[in-house]
């Protein structure tokens, strides 16, 4: 299941309508098949590993991150059906299928063909990796990250506005990494006029994934290149965007914590003090320092260089 | 010499005018004295663990965080002399005495009575663990930590004040035991006016270790019951202190900072975001990004409950 949840990172922020799925097919102790959903959705993970493993997939263990579907439709036959004609003998997968067109579904299509059905192994990371797909099923709009580059005294720029460099070069091509992996960044007004000409992967191999460029601004209503949105609601309404980053600057990041929109917090800290600086956030409508707590969980940490990257997730106690 | 540093550290803060040594006495493997500064310098480390070894003494490995002094003293005799009428075959130090009245000479003491002497013996510790002592030695005044309690936005308060709880009882708990490593706190008018009856150490046994509190203010002159100084270099002056916690406000840190006395930083940060709060900081002098880098290196980081403390030290780059 690690190798699959490996495979379905391939696919993030590239596979909307579909979530990204990972697959491996094992047979007697060696992978057969591997594959993720690719760009746009098709062909499906199961698919793809099911035509690398050709006949060695009869009587062998598909690891899959999500409930293979149950629905027949005009871009391709359902995976579960794809399994039982492979005749694999067993599935293992992370996460039901929250799509109400499989649902369950899935499973029993594959149960009432003999296949041996093993159910959330490790579903956790998979509904992490599958967090866009998810939020668009559960909320109706795109998973929101967002991006804050502070000093140890969480200002982002110095009082005259200068911000270069907060962080160094690791920790800046790690966030060009997570602009990749989304759909789409946005933007407030201020830092598009800073900042604009910058917005785009700057890795190698990785120029061609530059993310659909969205601008917040209740003033402006048209920019060439852009798609502009007066309200942080409005990102429901972007097109083929299950991923959103958020990279500023304080006005939007403290618009979209007030209004509850951000899963996910990505939080590079330079070991620097700057006093008297340009603060992350303003107001984000807190009015008791009890309700400030058990709102964040840190899900991951690591050194980029001189800097640490701190990943928290919202806690929102859901079923 | 991992036992002797720990033992060194339980006269931090006590053993004005001494530094705080620590000394382990070990003969064929087995340890049979250990022995640490005691409060207001006397007896020194290896006299206490001496003593306890007695004529085990013989033929034995000291290890010691510090040169055994080599100057007779009012109050004891020379530490180096003890150790050649004890006949310790071998001593190991982690670092030379700074002090212009040994500075060497126990070392030569030593050699020249046929001991062993191994030098630089996980020196860096030895530093950190004696910084109050060596600081007045090198810049004539007390090692000063900054004691910063934040959430991920770098607040130390909402912005009505309000800062009951930024961090967890875990993480205030650690903070008292700081407390109780500093022969004074220093806070400003607005932490003494919010918090002056709460600066004690609650921690169970160690409540009689209330260190001097000392006020930075330019306007008050005298306040029962406490050392009014007014200005931060000020500090040089307060009698029997080496090691000082600075504790707040914003603008006591701010005016360490911009004075560069600020040796050691612990932050203490909450996973939560308060947006528009008060700022840990003000202007720290600070007129280029490129000078606030290289000047603080983490040297120790963990958990403590839901919190995080790191602890930075201001890299001096001194020979």
């Amino acid at each position: 299941m690690g190798a699959a949840l490996a495979l379905a990172e391939r696919g993030r922020g590239r596979t909307v309508p579909n979530p990204n799925v990972g697959c491996v097919i094992v047979r007697e102790g060696r992978v057969v098949g591997r594959g993720w959903t690719q760009a746009g959705g098709r062909p499906h993970a199961e698919a793809m590993a099911l035509s690398e493993a050709g006949t060695n997939a009869r009587g062998a263990t598909a690891y899959v991150t999500l409930e293979p579907c149950a629905h027949q439709s005009p871009r391709g036959p359902a995976c579960s059906t794809l399994l039982i004609e492979a005749g694999v003998a067993r599935v293992v997968a992370a996460l039901e299928d929250p799509d109400a067109r499989t649902a369950g579904q899935g499973f029993a299509r594959l149960e009432a063909a003999g296949i041996a059905v093993t159910r959330s192994v490790r579903a956790n990371e998979a509904r992490r990796s599958m967090a866009g797909f998810l939020t668009r099923q559960a909320l109706g709009r795109p998973h929101v990250t967002l991006k804050l580059a502070t000093s140890l005294d969480g200002c982002i720029a110095m009082a005259d506005g200068s911000s270069r460099w907060i962080t160094g070069p690791q920790a800046r091509a790690h966030a060009h990494l997570e602009r990749s992996r989304h759909e789409a960044i946005l933007v407030g007004r201020g830092t598009y006029d800073a900042d604009a000409p910058r917005l785009d992967v700057r890795l190698p191999g990785l120029e061609a994934r530059g993310p659909m460029r969205v601008l917040l601004s209740s003033t402006v209503q048209d920019m060439s290149g852009w798609t502009v949105i007066a309200a942080p609601h409005d990102i429901a309404t972007l097109p083929g965007v299950d991923h959103i980053l958020v990279e500023g600057g304080a006005a939007v990041a403290s618009a979209f914590l007030a209004a509850d929109l951000v899963d996910r917090l990505l939080l590079y800290r330079a070991p620097i003090l700057i006093g008297g600086g340009k603060p992350a956030l303003r107001d984000i409508g807190l009015t008791d320092l009890t309700k400030a707590h058990g709102r964040w969980a840190i899900v991951d940490a690591r050194q980029l260089g001189m800097d640490r990257l701190e990943v928290y997730e919202r806690e929102r106690n859901e079923a």
